[in-house]
C-alpha cells in the first residue's frame, strides 16, 4: 500500500474544516490512508509574522466571503463562528490521546470536533464540548479526562507543532503527498493530480 | 457581451505571470474580454502588515517551491530571477500610457514584461528592458519615453493602486468577474466555474 497522505491543520481553521470532509474521499480513491495531524496555528503565525486570517485589514473581508463560498462550492455546512477563532489546544491533545489508541476513532473525532464548531457553532474551547465529540467516536471518556490533566499530552501537542514547523509547514489545512507538501483546499485538486501522474 | 474579467497584478508577481499566460484562453473559452490592471504591491503589503513571499520564514521556501511546480503544471516557462523583487514601476506606468490608446497592445506588452522578467531572467525595474518589450508589442516609443518623463503618470500609477486597495485587492494576481472577486491563480478553476454556474 502506498504511503498515507499526512494532513495538518488547526481545529480552528475554515478551509481546514472543509478539507477534512474531503480528504478521505480523496484518499480513498488513490488506495491511500490519511494520518491526521491537529497542530496550533499560534505559534506559527508568530514565527511567520501573521495572525488569524479574519483579523488582517483587507483580507479580512475576503477570507470571511471566501470561508462561505468555499464551503458552498464543495457543499459543506458551514457558518463562521461568532467566538472565532477560539483555542484549539482541549481538542488536539485530546486528539493525540485518542490517536495513539486508535487512529480511525481520532479521525472520526476531529471531523466530529470541526462539525461542532463549524456547523454547529459550538465552542469547542469549552472542554465538555470536546469530551462530547471523544464520547460520540466512541472513546473511552474518563481516560481521555484523565491523560487531559496531565503535562505529557502538554509536551506532546507541543512537540507536534514544533516537529511540524521544522518540516517547513506555517498553514492549515497542509497535506503532504510522498515528500511533497501542499498548502491550501484549494490544492486539493492539484495534490490529486500529482498522486495520479506520479509528480511532473 | 458580458463584462469583462478585471485581472490585477504585480509584474514582479511569479503567479501574477502565472496567470498571464492563462486568463486569456480562459476568458475566451466564455466569451468575455480581459481588462487588464498592473498595481504594485509594496504600497498593499504594508497596509496587510506583510512582504514579499520568498522572504517570510517557512513560508520562503514553499513559495519558491511552489512558483517552479506550478508554472509546470501550467506548462508556463519559470524561473525565478535572481534579482527578486524589482520595482515595476516603469512598467506598470508604461502599461498605463499604452492602454489609454490601445487595451490589446498594452495586454501584449504585459505579457512581454512578465515573460522578460520570469522566463528570461531580465531586469524589469531597467527602463531599457520595458522600452524593448513596449517596442515588441508596436507601440510609440518615443511617445511613451515623453509620457513617462511627466508626473501624470506617476499620479495616475498612484490612483490605481489606491483604487485597487478601495475595493478590496491585496494580492496578485487577482480577478473580479461581475463583481466577484478571487485571489490567486490556483483559483481560476473555480473563477470559470463561477462564470459556467453564474455563481452559487
Amino acid at each position: 500500500m502506498p504511503a498515507p497522505i499526512g494532513f495538518w491543520f488547526d481545529f480552528t481553521s475554515p478551509y481546514g474544516y472543509v478539507a477534512s470532509e474531503l480528504i478521505d474521499a480523496l484518499a480513498a480513491r488513490h488506495g491511500r490512508a490519511v494520518r491526521w495531524h491537529p497542530i496550533l496555528l499560534g505559534p506559527i503565525f508568530k514565527m511567520v509574522g501573521t495572525g488569524p486570517l479574519t483579523q488582517i485589514p483587507l483580507k479580512g473581508d475576503y477570507s470571511k466571503h471566501d470561508f462561505a463560498r468555499t464551503a458552498r462550492y464543495h457543499q459543506v455546512a458551514f457558518r463562521l463562528p461568532e467566538k472565532f477563532p477560539v483555542g484549539s489546544q482541549v481538542a488536539a491533545r485530546a486528539f493525540y490521546l485518542i490517536d495513539d489508541a486508535d487512529p480511525a476513532r481520532a479521525a472520526d473525532f476531529a471531523k466530529r470536533v470541526f462539525r461542532a464548531y463549524f456547523a454547529e457553532g459550538r465552542d469547542i474551547s469549552d472542554p465538555a464540548v470536546v469530551m462530547e465529540a471523544a464520547a460520540a467516536s466512541g472513546a473511552d471518556v474518563p481516560a481521555l479526562t484523565q491523560g487531559l490533566a496531565g503535562d505529557a499530552i502538554k509536551d506532546r501537542l507541543k512537540a507536534e507543532v514544533e516537529n511540524a514547523m521544522k518540516a517547513g509547514i506555517f498553514g492549515s489545512p497542509w497535506f503532504v503527498v510522498d515528500g511533497e507538501p501542499f498548502w491550501g483546499v484549494d490544492r486539493l485538486p492539484m495534490l490529486e493530480e500529482w498522486i495520479s501522474r506520479g509528480g511532473w
